[in-house]
């Protein structure tokens, strides 16, 4: 799994516990997700359809770094099923897990349409080829 | 299961495709639940812990006026299990189901406690009860 | 009054005096007049036009549970008058009030037209209605 | 009537019809005053007790930029009663109006306490003043 | 330099210090600038091109409050350069002071044009000019 | 330099000409710049001093995504200065870039004091020594 997206625990991200708030930390993880999605698909119009049981394993307190990681469990025809992992910065330790993130894409109707990918690709690559 | 909570979908809760963002929705359901647990159980110091699979069933677009719904299913001993159903309130199509919201009880130190609480109460009762 | 919309007040929800934010307090009664006059007009073109006299008359706090309640004061031709209350869900405690809420129902260039409504309607009666 | 503060309306300050929300108006008219009556009872503890009518008279759209004027009433004792106006910046087109907006001064435990002032001051003669 | 703009630091725009968060002082000096930029161009279609070297003097805690100074350093062709301070209201101790940022005025296509504008203008004498 | 922490910009993201607000920008930069300081300094006390020159190169729009990258150009006794560059993540146009970064290591009554680092570390690494 590979992590980029950190994100620091301000004020405003938490819960009347004072620890950070599970529905912020959703967002994140939505917000991740369709992000990477659209990077691998190289398709603006990629929805969330579904997410599988999702555990929140630890909590985290203001001034906390959390990072985001994804990683591709199966590039379907028209969808691409990831899982995700926020965990602390820096002690690692788990603060929630997704197993099964559904994403589907979209054409301009809004309709499911097949993506073409069938595996992960870098951006640098593709820059690389398309310099050829 | 009981709607209360309505929102309406502004510009700011849409995602890139002018459809309301999946993790608004999440957010919007965590804190309903969060909200729910609190007055069943009369403590300001519950979390999730557990949701089960989100099936994203369709989507909202701007100015669309959406209902939060939720129902209990289990009264744990520090636990409380809620379902959630989002839908739109006037055509009543559902846009967002969760089976199983796992809240938890805690005592001031953070830990899980039981909460003593086997059914659900309204609150005028509560308060009628309160007056004799 | 029917009490619908729930908030939690949470940390972002507060004046410097940690106390609930009255911008904020203002902002959700606003939006829950613009929802519920939305849903009685059938029309997503509802402007707020008027608010009378607004009582503050108590605060809230982090981790206080508000509710909403909308009641109907009158249906004008193109208006629809509307009274508000929010009020603490777990003591019953009125924290704001206002008397007239005046929303007006605008046609697509943005002019005042009447409605054709005078009466609460129920969106659950107008679906069955729809099925017959 | 003097108007200090400025807003640009964006994106997320709009409502489902792409003019300006009313509860984001609100919200900027109770912070202005808020910090406008800090600003003259040198106390941090002021909330706002009351509002009277407010007049939306017209409306305003992304990119506008709007300026909020504040004038002073009336110093009670523990209260300071403003009076305030949201105009259009460049073509000083009113949008909203509120004759009455009473703060109260409050002492540490809450308390309405007497602030002792009796007329607008400038924080330039304050300082002035403190320095002799 | 005229400061007109004031906020007061509320808890959601603190960093986990309990300072005010560097980022939102920075949006808002962006925003200021725009819409100084905007009001002396007769454009809405303005953008920041550059900012100088960005001084944080001091720091701003919860409660305070803070006005935001814009001064013009020169009017350009297409361009517009202001300076920027903000200061604590009461103390008028500086927080942070930019010396150069250059706002750029836009055709509709979204290239820089030549605004026309030599010199400050005041909305008041434009208006009355309009009105002969 | 080493791209981490991404973002979509959505709606709520947008000026008022529908391109990337400026003021956002800035503030992901220095959220960015703080919680990457937190991780190399341990420590949660850490402020932003001063920016050097920002450019704005080029703009992004709804949908696009955008990374940001942060590299260290020197550690100082109780300062660390870092660059960073915000690139569009698809065509890796370079979108904003800042030289010159100084964050500030604070003591606990938020006086500067040396952080005795001296060059970068990965987490994972600190991890392995600190198992054996």
């Amino acid at each position: 799994m590979r992590y980029h997206t950190r994100k620091i625990v301000k004020p405003g991200d938490l819960n009347p516990n004072n620890t950070l708030f599970g529905g912020r930390l959703l967002e994140w993880i939505d917000e991740e997700a369709a992000l990477y999605a659209g990077i691998q698909l190289e398709n603006r119009r990629v929805v969330t359809k579904f997410m599988s049981e999702i555990n929140f394993v630890s909590s985290a307190e203001q001034g906390d770094i959390v990072e985001i990681g994804i990683d591709v469990v199966k590039f379907g025809t028209s969808s691409l099923v990831l899982k995700c992992e926020v965990r602390n910065k820096l002690t690692r330790k788990t603060i929630i897990r997704v197993e099964n993130i559904t994403m589907v894409n979209l054409d301009e109707s809004g309709k499911p349409t097949p993506h073409g990918k069938t595996k992960i690709e870098y951006v640098k690559d593709r820059l690389e080829l398309s310099e050829n």
